[in-house]
């Protein structure tokens, strides 16, 4: 692993940013969202949402609305949000919990937490009609570790194709067993593409965020892995420091099986296209990016914890929560500003230094997505 | 007409809805605007809202404005809302009253409420300007039983020919002599189809109307007409009623001149492509749609009632006002969340119960229009 | 020049105003975006807003963001708003004063008032790398009479070229040496052509500016040219007015060397495509017109003064400034009720009086621009 990223740093000298056409045509976010958020596996959420039978979340990619429930099984389904009736949309709340069944709200179409079609007035009279004809349209929905994936594609690999090895890189956290203690949702004038690469290098670091770069700073890390669909690197805390919060302090317990070195190491993965996974000491973070047009992004940053952490009545996980909200302000401003200039032909694409490698090979998977490896080098090769 | 609509309740057994294009398509649309809203006529409104000469009313159909207006000799007009000098818009008010003409606000070029271009300052010094080359261009515009009608096509046919049998079916009613109580305006977030067929059935009425479907039962009328530009039938109001308000009392005398089995009875017809006409034992209900956009539209209701009946001290017409306000906001949601749904790839055409006849005759005039008989034969073959 | 005007006179006669979808199209509007705006001298301010080195300002051209700034040898420059990094916006503000230099707030790559990258952070690691290769993009920047222009045409011919004679035409009003004394901005929801035909004219006057035509007839003045790139003429002040201010009276000295026919005449210019210059006895008006879509144009006017006058302590500019402030909205209201109309089809191009011809000729000008003078003339052939 470590030979190949050493084979695209060197790639990375002299090679520059994509031209602006990426960042402000619809025409190119249609396809994006088409060939990857429509095509990949993307992360919905967190399984400890819907504890229990008919629990429900819904998630929107594009113009797609797909329910995530647990069904009375306790197995985790997904489904296009659509009566098959006349196409009414059904789960109105972006959460809930369905009491055995979902009912259409116009024609009162009925369906199992299963999808299948159990009721539907009148039809009995279509000669034609059979119930089994018709259940709710399914999505791909696979769980690893707790995070939920969807995918829309009816062609669709497994989702352990797409991890790769994700999992054993990561099986000590036990992140399967944490729990969610906060949410806030970002709306980012910027394209997603910008939020992406914004979190794939820290060269932004000293200038914009103080307080990170005195606990973690910005030249103290590494990256570890460049892989087709997902990438990543650490930080290392500075000595006085414990964690990423306000403070810095321990105020929370290690996760139990990580490894010494791992207390002292805040390690940011990215799983293409739309989690970006950040993993400390003491607590999980995650980021998953929902594009609604080439110049707005839909962000829901969580904070996860282990239960019985969450279970102390001294628990707060407040100094986590603000010091990242503040971080993340830091840098949806940053991506903003960015945007702002990547719409005008006043740009073109510019140099990478060699901080922003982790870039460069994201920009290489989504032109490699869009339109194939070969044009991909002569679109870079174009826009020197 | 009893033998036509046997043979289509057969023809909809296995057909289905339209594919999810009609009802997001901003070029499908456009279509529409060009090929029925601008091609057909439409129902503007009614002519006691303009008494006097020069009493005038504004309505917006796609890009295009139009005035209506009583002239000097009780005609009715209708001229497109422009000035002929630099195109200036002329009347800004939805509604008002000309004295005896209208004066652009730009440069004061006046024109009769013929639309003879009267005055244009300082056009006598142009020797090639003729003012008689000038007037307001006029727009079709005839009147039925008091509904003005105004249509945007130059090789328009006349409005008989639209109306078919329509002016012998109701002509017991003598719509022309009611007169407007109130008028209450909506805009739907929804496409105007959406609108047409949520008025075509009463399937859903279990379910979101439980105050009407007490007055007259779902399943208690029938289709009476399905014609190639309206269609329609009735309801019978139960047995403890006397007509459609929030009681279900008799406040008022029925229209004087409708059978015994009328006054048991709720017309509900669809005059293509914007009138809905609501003939009840005691009042005349009308909604009007103008759509703005794929996914919006404005709706205009009204109550109409004999002028000698609301000339009666203790004339209150909001016992069936109120009781329709509520029914059309069960109904604009209904349309609202179906929107949502069909803009979705998770929508594919589904299967009509036999309740929804004149849904599917509707969207056969729809697609007859858009794309002519024969291709819409294979639009539904297809989506199936 | 009396002759030619002669000329132009009778081509207006027998001709009409521009089609419709010059004034709503938006594919015609990023055309004339790209062929005038984006390809001709604009002006951008005066230089009395950057008084000192370091000082900027900021103007946006369709999606281009320019900065005009004073560098440290006080000669002003231009430059894309762009970081050469990864293209951020580097000035947020519509203006300020950068110490020196401009700081990247994304990566902090720094840049010289004369837009060479002074520091950029870690390149010197990337072996291919040279500070001299990415200064900021400069675009064109000159000045006439302290009025700042800018060209982003990368194959533009000098500002004189495009001025013209304008630059003898007004020297006796010192122009260079007058100074700010109000802006006042306007967002007017009408295509930027209305509102440079609107100041083209006084057709409208006797109707919307009534105190306007008490002061200077609108039959008083004449056209005095009419070139490729601008036009102008002059309108006289009332035998017992000063200049154009509220009372009419004069509470300021006159410009000290302009002619004694010069105090009572109001001199209009329209230097294509964006800035319309307005010489009265005592201060000179100038509005510049930043189209934002095809309906929407932002419009900067300002009032400019002698520096000894503004200098005496009973200056006060608000006679001037409020009755212009006055006409502008009467204007406004003008071009946006226009606006309206000519997005309809029932707008078709109509004909121009005699007092149009300025109209006729700007009109052929920006035709000329979009499409070639032999397409132009088809066009309005076409138009008839």
């Amino acid at each position: 692993m470590a030979q190949e990223i050493v084979r695209k740093r060197k790639a990375v000298e002299g090679a520059t940013t994509l031209p602006g056409r990426y960042y402000s045509d619809e025409g190119i976010f249609r396809q994006e969202v088409d060939k990857l958020f429509q095509s990949m596996w993307l992360c919905a959420g967190r399984v400890d949402e819907i504890p229990n039978p008919g629990d429900y979340l819904v998630r929107e990619i594009g113009c797609e609305s797909i329910v995530v429930v647990r069904d009375e099984k306790e197995a985790i389904r997904a489904f296009y949000n659509n009566c098959r009736h006349r196409g009414t949309r059904l789960c109105l709340e972006e959460s809930g919990s369905a009491k055995g069944s979902f009912q259409c709200q116009y024609h009162a179409w009925t369906y199992g937490l299963d999808g299948q079609l159990l009721g539907a007035p009148h039809m009995n009279e279509v000669p034609t009609f059979r119930k089994e004809d018709w259940p709710l349209k399914s999505v791909g929905c696979e769980v690893w570790e707790g995070h939920i994936f969807i995918n829309l594609d009816e062609n669709r690999a497994p989702l352990s194709e797409q991890l790769g090895d994700m999992p054993q890189r990561f099986a000590r956290y036990r992140m399967g067993e944490l729990r969610r203690a906060r949410r806030i949702e970002y709306d980012v004038a910027a394209n997603w593409k910008l939020i992406v690469e914004n979190y794939s290098e820290c060269y932004h670091c000293p200038l914009i965020h103080p307080d990170l770069n005195r606990v973690t700073h910005y030249l103290s890390g590494q990256n570890d892995v460049i892989a087709d669909t997902y990438n990543g690197g650490y930080q290392i805390i500075g000595e006085q420091y414990c964690t990423l919060t306000v403070e810095g302090k321990k105020t929370r317990p290690y996760f139990r099986d990580i490894r010494k070195e791992d207390q002292n190491r805040v390690y940011y993965y990215e799983v293409y296209p739309n989690l970006l996974l950040s993993l400390h000491p003491d607590y999980m973070m995650t980021h998953t990016a929902w594009p609604k047009s080439a110049a707005l992004t839909h962000v829901v940053c969580e904070w996860h914890f282990e239960p019985e952490v969450m279970a102390r009545p001294e628990f707060d996980p407040s100094d986590a929560v603000g010091f990242w909200d503040m971080t993340n302000r830091q840098d949806w401003r940053a991506c903003e500003i960015s945007q702002l200039g990547v719409q005008s032909r006043g740009y073109t694409p510019g140099p990478f230094s060699n901080q922003e490698e982790l870039i460069y090979n994201f920009d290489r998977f989504v032109l490699d997505r869009l339109e194939g490896p070969a044009v991909e080098a002569r679109q870079v090769a174009r826009a020197r």
